[in-house]
């Protein structure tokens, strides 16, 4: 068989480069005309790598620049002031921020309190799935109270099915339950290839919290 | 071989419980101190899934909320105004925000065009990277710059490697070269489990861009 013959406009390496660009540019602007439904979407960034709670707070970001109003509930995550609240509760007119407030869990000895904890954070949460003017909510480390039981996750599915239409939900943390991963439009695993930690570098303002 | 007999104080759901955050706090705060050293890390988020950008730039809110100054060059993504591009230059004293200008790659069939606009980014990159003002440099999009070679990635590597004291660099985008990741601390890959776009979800803004 003889191999085929290429076209005479993509003979040089130039040439070749702007061909194959243009096929490429092609396949994509076919791939977004069909991707043609506009609708809320359920992102879950889980895994044990890093990024999970970033990317949601870049979610956020993002949002605030199209213009809605975002809601943020962090679940666990309590007793140090973070960077991504300090800087979020510079506007409050367009974050509702709220967090549980206890600590990571295992500075809490005590299950009961936990779990009333987190059914109060979970209250927050779906007040704001039910309100048509937040655009997006970040349920961030939510798969954390899942895991421990802390929140039945049929609850929290069934809240989230009824949010309000158009708006976007992310949730995040490790160990995110099977039910959530079927029920989500988006899932990404952060897959820790290596970390700063492992190599006695602390963890640093900005990056870590 | 007799079971090890529990003891008395963890006999109950609860006090087990309570035992076993107990044990989990105590390995943790081991750690932390462990990881006693301070400086500047080098972050990388590649792979397939959702989450590289939005997570830098979710970085970018918690440096600023830690008081940082941050600076950002986006590479190869220029034609559309993306939510964090409007929403980051609210702060033109906190965020030195710059975009490469030229749309996605697949968009111009003229390589040496590409090539002298990566450099002319990477010159901006470089003078954010050699500011001592600067606490967290996002460099969006950098791995497909050099996954195409339009920079080199030895020239990226050395002027990241002579950066400011104490700056946070970080780079998103698939592809990360070998190189790359040899030399950071932390390396995220961001797996696609699944996308809304499979599904025939129109990309959307302020989950999207």
């Amino acid at each position: 068989m003889k191999p085929p013959v290429p076209p005479a406009e993509e003979s040089t390496p130039e040439a070749r480069h702007a061909a194959r660009m243009q096929r490429k540019k092609a396949l994509i602007d076919e791939k977004i005309e069909a991707a043609g439904q506009e609708r809320g979407v359920l992102v879950v960034n889980t895994g044990n790598g890093k990024g999970k709670s970033s990317s949601g707070f870049g979610m956020v970001a993002r949002a605030l620049g199209h213009g809605m109003k975002v809601g943020v509930v962090q679940f666990i995550k309590g007793h140090t002031e973070t960077g991504e609240e300090a800087f979020f509760r510079r506007f409050p007119d367009e974050v509702s921020f709220h967090v549980m407030g206890e600590g990571f869990t295992w500075e809490t000895q005590d299950r009961a309190r936990d779990v009333a904890t987190a059914e109060a954070a979970w209250q927050q949460a779906r007040a704001l799935l039910r309100d048509p003017a937040i655009g997006l909510v970040l349920l961030d480390e939510l798969n954390i109270a899942l895991k421990q039981r802390y929140l039945d996750v049929h609850t929290v599915l069934a809240d989230i099915a009824a949010r309000a239409p158009y708006q976007h939900v992310v949730v995040t943390g490790r160990s995110a339950p099977p039910e959530l991963i079927a029920a989500a439009d988006t899932v990404t695993d952060m897959t820790l290839i290596k970390h700063a930690f492992q190599a006695g570098i602390k963890a640093q303002p900005g990056v870590e919290f």
